[in-house]
């Protein structure tokens, strides 16, 4: 029986899953059945620790899941395999087999006690489109355990917005647009923060939503006329925050899917692996392409792909 | 005679040109042919001030230019007739008549001792493609007056870059593109920052600022993705801080000049008002569509501007 903050846990223990992003750490304590049993997270993401502090960052959140000190797998995904992060897992480059993701994973010698980690690499994109992923080919390689018989572009929004075609189990090509950063910079540090905020209605977010959607849509190729019209909408038609807030995260993912649009053509369903109110906004982008879209959770994605690389060990 | 700062001033000033934007103010002291015969400059943007310290941050900057009391025209284009300026100068609406511009001017009547203070208004367009400046307006009246036949569009490179297209000396429309402010954001406040900086040389920041036009150009409905290459060239290919700088200032103009590229489309050639230096990349993404540039000193465009629009004032 394995114990967990003074309580039996109500599975055992079998392994641990962890997303070790740029801003927090999130571990799952897994059952032999793939359950979740236990949950644990910090905010100590690859972004504030130096190298050496990245055992006992994974000690403090995953300590309690392993405390009868036998061994226990630990399979992490994320920026602590990159260079700057706890060991660098060198990326594998496209076309990257998903079924052989684990054998680029590496082992850091100074793991703590009774975790056996291991760390899975990205993947990378060389020639003339240029690329980098860092956790999401594990959701990926999640996806095609969900749906073995996938084949097709996959999207997911974010910060960093991928899409990425599958075929027949290899990743051949994907495309990051800074969609959610754009619009975290732009709504702060840019002129549109004076046009943002709390002022508003529900409805105005909405309404402003369609209207950038439509925008964004529409003239992909004129993205950085588009969001200064957040500006002359508040000046000149008195918009409220909230609509202005709308219409900024409309156009930049209006944009994304025009521009990226070619991708999905004549797909019968996309996959969106995100959180369901970002991928509502992407599906509503896609309706309006005439292309249907299903939404993923991501955190189920993520540990179908870590439960998959942790069955890629070499015997 | 007129004095300034102890000294004969070698023309007398008949009047004085300000230019008053977001965070800087300048003034030329002008004599009856035309001459800037004295120049003055302050931090005292519209930013940082309240509006009841306009009429002194002005008398700081220009009073020596008027110090023996006789009256002096003032006449003042940019922020300072914003509604959060001194005085709101209500815009213009396009089609706008830049012969009447001055028609649109504001007197506000806390000015101090013998300046007589104008500030000119900008222009809104409202509609569909809402859009608003202050200052380029008195920058196309300037290029209307240095080049009276002028008929087509201009394009006004920086912060917020302005495209504009003049008809028998009107301004029928106009369309703002983030572009610098996009530059300014990502290069210091996103994950982009990580890959600029100081490092490489001016061979590199050539090149890259190459590369990054040809992929503006190119594909200006990819904007989000094209800008994330910044990073990845810098991951992968270990490209220099320089090289990046060039491709994502590059990248952004590119993208713009191709989305707007139907604006020029057939014209001979291009007024570009602003600095040579960002003229100079403009020019070169429009060689790229086959169209010529010819860069216009945007300060000679503003004093041309200030100065037909004081010959404007009613009788």
């Amino acid at each position: 029986v394995l114990w967990r903050n003074g309580e039996a846990v109500v599975g055992e223990i079998e392994w641990i899953g962890v997303d070790w992003g740029t801003t927090n750490l999130r571990a799952w304590g897994m059952d032999a059945d793939g359950s979740v049993v236990a949950t644990a997270e910090s905010d100590n993401g690859m972004g504030r620790l130096k190298p050496g502090e990245f055992p006992a960052a994974l000690a403090q959140v995953c300590g309690d899941m392993a405390q009868d000190d036998s061994a226990v797998d630990v399979v992490i995904c994320g920026m602590a395999g990159a260079r700057q992060g706890w060991l660098e897992a060198p990326y594998l480059d496209t076309p990257a087999d998903l079924g052989r993701l684990a054998l680029g994973a590496v082992r850091p010698p100074d793991a703590s006690g009774p975790l056996r980690v291991r760390i899975l690499p990205g993947v990378c994109q060389r020639g003339g489109s240029e690329d980098v992923m860092r956790g999401e080919e594990t959701q990926l390689l999640g996806l095609q355990t969900l749906q073995p018989n996938f084949s097709g572009t996959v999207i997911m929004p974010g910060t960093h917005s991928k899409w990425a075609t599958l075929e027949n189990g290899r990743l051949v090509r994907f495309s990051t647009s800074m969609t959610g950063e754009l619009f975290a910079v732009l709504g702060t540090q840019s002129v549109l923060r004076h046009s943002l905020g709390d002022g508003g209605t529900d409805d105005e977010l909405e309404t402003g939503m369609q209207a950038g959607l439509m925008a964004g849509l529409g003239a992909p190729e004129r993205l950085g006329a588009l969001l200064f019209r957040t500006r002359a909408a508040a000046l000149l038609s008195g918009k409220s925050a909230k609509w202005c807030r709308g219409y900024l995260s409309g156009t930049l993912v209006g944009a994304e899917v025009s521009g990226m649009g070619g991708w999905v053509a004549g797909q019968p369903s996309v996959p969106l692996i995100g959180s369901p109110r970002l991928g509502e906004i992407y599906a509503q982008a896609l309706r309006h392409l005439g292309i249907a879209a299903e939404t993923i959770d991501a955190t189920q994605a993520t540990l179908a792909g870590l439960g998959a690389a942790r069955q890629q060990e070499p015997a």
